[in-house]
């Protein structure tokens, strides 16, 4: 392809990409393929011509569209958003353009001072003290491909730590501590790097949090036993619930803990810091005063396309010299002390993608404003789909709704004067199947989590077009499908109390 | 920025690639920015109001465009090439616009499939046994951000299943095996894992390749004091000098060690598995008897942009018990038949871009031939210029060429009579002065490396613009330097013979 096709073919991307943003709305938010169906379309080998990309972008509309789920679209409240902003495609195409490994600072000039750059304006959107800022020469921040690698990253580091301070402690004693509602990245950092995990229990009670006794006597129970506690990974705003661990009682106790590096997962919740209004229940003060690093995705609800995984550290050195693999010989006085970063040493990786342009493009197209309007116009949209949930017969939620994320179930409404309590997993029956009919179909998508025991339903908001009609929609949708289901399920109990009398159903 | 918007500033993007690509020759190579040139045209905070478009994409041009090193200049002969074609960019930039983290089937159906599919049609452009192909029901292929990440994911592997069948195995007593000529990503690997390295020394007269001898004593010494190599690393065209590990001679050695995970790092010469006149040298057929993975990077030399690290494993249960995080009770006898892939269990992260569009593009639009004429282009241009070197009065070559890697020195020629051997610190101190002179100049751009102590100059082969032009040009300028450097050094060692007798120069 030379230069002209290429303008081509590339104003028929843009025009097919404006196409499929504007159309967006009118698809089903799920694919409707079963496993499989793209080899019916595809040869077993590539060609021996090479073919005209016309077709091959044409093959792109007729073969990949149709079996893409839809994570731009408006009913999306699966998982967590997926930021795709025009800004963010804008900013990855200049960067696949010139495609520059940026793995030290000659290797391309532009591409480290850039991320220098972006990572501190990031920390001030966020609030984050200047410890974490490049400008501060000890602290800095880097963007890592996912919140997987910024842990595995900080655990090396932290490993590192406490062996060159306990050079005679076996492998084999080292614990890394999660709680129960951290993300898999801590049981895979633990996987991956061989290394036992304690994951300390939480209770619904705290609403899922961290406190300082548990902490304090997991802590006692490991030194008892000759094990080796050396970072705990706490979570601002948990996958299943939006749960914050209390940093104020873990700094508490970790005072007396030196060598326990304290990381934060905030790669969900960690943009609303860009809010002063929700800076104290996340814990800002408590972040900026004593952790060792957190980790924001602004790839998730910061309007950055993925890939964009903020790690912030208080002391870079911490990192590099866990990963630097540079011969002394070869270290520079330059890099030492700052003059440059050579970002190779900040991650496990070495080749790199220029991923700092579209957060330059982000965050100067919304402004800070704009951003922090994106921010609160979700959690605005989560509070009025709360309220209906508050308001509604059949629906309840199970925890305090955090930020942008609520978890419901369906709980039958009590009724008459012939109250009982239904037992757990028939409660957890009736929601699986309102939550497998809500999977079935295609015009919206949500996910399912377990909170102790409670199997539950998560509706968490952030795509950039959603607006109080599909809120609306959505709940108007849970709403039949768990009016349906309670139907299927209280004839069920019907019958079985007929037929065993062990339960009454309140109808 | 709303969708017209969007198309707006889309065009502008393509047709400033256009221009840049356009242009991309008559621009230097390298930056003549210093350290920290940007921070004087940005500001230390995001704006507070969002800012037009416009403005953002001209200070693109302004400020980031004079920042970067041209990897993609025709005169770009340094490290290993960084594939920029425009069915890459154009790869990419669908993929952003639809932001999929396909980290399970069900995510996205089309990213998973279409990547089961472009990783066979990459096996079998490579001539790699079907046993490495998704279709075989037990092999198969995912895409990596980089070979680091290949690389730490089948280590991981690796010593799971060592560790499933050694359980009282310490971790202190694991050693990865490498050679002096491995990347970094062995060592790097080491480091992160906590696990130790020995990297066996390979000999200059073997052109750097792992022989059957060394290897053997190796595991022997190992075997005698109770460590346990549970991985070897081989490379198929090292970094330094495109060594080729000899794989005839690792199968007749790992017969008798059945649990070393031979790994082949192809990273940069694998592309050349597609031309078949390049297999045997490459050891093809051992590939697809013996070993249990292979990477090879197509962001390097094979046409399609970074991030796209290739990797094959011949058993994938191997990979996917090792770091799938899914309990067992999620487990579905779909994932666990091959019926539909879950990607999050092949490799560190859990999110990850949709990569295979952009394979899918330049396989598509290149076709094999396409694919091997580019291979073979910068075999005949590296041809042509280890010619000009053996014909030439100043530089020689220090091992025989690799593909399309050459790898000089200057060496003076001998003349008349008196002639002496001289030292390798005098030759080595010649050369980095020779390269220290190609690094100031902004109109080429090569890298240095040493060889079992010597010091040499790289020549990498693999821009996609690059013709005979650029190479007779390269050619005259390193002699151009090199004579400047011969004449320094030469008077430096005539004043040094007049003062203390002990040189005898050669003029």
């Amino acid at each position: 392809m030379d230069v002209e096709q290429f303008r081509k073919a590339g104003y028929l991307a843009i025009d097919r990409i404006c196409e499929y943003h504007h159309s967006l709305q009118e698809r089903s938010v799920l694919s409707t393929v079963k496993p499989g169906y793209l080899k019916d379309h595809i040869p077993l080998a590539p060609p021996e011509e090479g073919e005209d990309f016309q077709v091959i972008a044409d093959d792109y509309q007729k073969y990949i569209i149709p079996g893409l789920t839809h994570w731009q679209h408006p009913s999306f409240f699966a998982y967590f958003p997926a930021a795709c902003t025009f800004e963010g495609i804008l900013g990855d195409l200049y960067s696949s353009s010139i495609t520059n490994p940026g793995f030290n600072w000659t290797s391309s000039p532009a591409c480290t001072e850039l991320e220098t750059i972006v990572m501190d304006w990031a920390a001030n959107l966020l609030g984050l003290s200047s410890a974490f800022s490049h400008t501060s020469g000890v602290g800095g921040g880097v963007i890592q491909t996912s919140a997987s690698d910024s842990v595995l990253a900080v655990v090396v580091a932290a490993r590192t730590r406490y062996l060159k301070d306990h050079p005679n402690t076996n492998l084999e004693d080292l614990v890394i501590y999660t709680t129960t509602q951290t993300h898999s990245v801590g049981s895979k950092a633990a996987l991956i790097l061989g290394l036992q995990l304690r994951s300390i229990e939480v209770k619904a009670e705290d609403e899922f949090s961290l406190r300082e006794d548990a902490l304090r006597n997991a802590l006692q129970d490991d030194a008892k036993i000759g094990r080796k506690p050396f970072i705990l990974i706490a979570t601002i705003g948990s996958t299943s619930s939006g749960a914050v661990d209390n940093l104020a009682d873990i700094r508490e106790v970790v005072q007396d803990y030196p060598y326990l590096w304290v990381h934060v997962d905030a790669a969900w919740a960690g943009v609303a810091l860009s809010c002063p209004e929700f800076r104290s229940v996340l814990h800002l003060q408590d972040i900026n005063a004593f952790v060792n690093s957190i980790c924001v995705n602004f790839h998730k609800w910061g309007l950055v396309n993925f890939d964009c995984s903020a790690l912030w550290v208080r002391d870079r050195k911490k990192l590099t010299e866990a990963l630097d693999i540079t011969p002394i010989f070869l270290r520079t006085k330059q890099g030492d002390a700052g003059v440059v970063v050579d970002y190779r040493n900040w991650h496990l990786g070495l080749g790199r993608r220029f991923r700092s342009l579209k957060v330059w493009f982000v965050l100067r197209s919304y402004g800070v404003k704009g951003f922090q309007n994106h921010i609160r116009k979700s959690i605005v949209l989560t509070q009025k789909f709360t309220s209906l949930v508050n308001a509604s017969d059949e629906l309840s939620l199970v925890t305090r709704p955090s930020l942008a994320l609520a978890v419901f179930r369906v709980v039958p409404k009590r009724e008459g004067e012939n109250q009982v309590t239904f037992s757990t997993e028939s409660l957890n029956n009736l929601n699986r199947d309102v939550f497998a009919r809500l999977s079935a179909r295609r015009d919206i998508m949500l996910t399912q989590t377990s909170l102790n025991g409670i199997f539950c339903i998560r509706f968490a908001v952030g795509a950039t077009r959603t607006n109080e009609g599909h809120i609306q929609d959505a709940y108007n949708i849970i709403v039949e499908e768990a009016k349906s289901a309670l139907k299927t399920w209280k004839s069920a109990l019907e019958t079985c109390d007929q037929a065993s009398n062990e339960v009454v159903a309140v109808i």
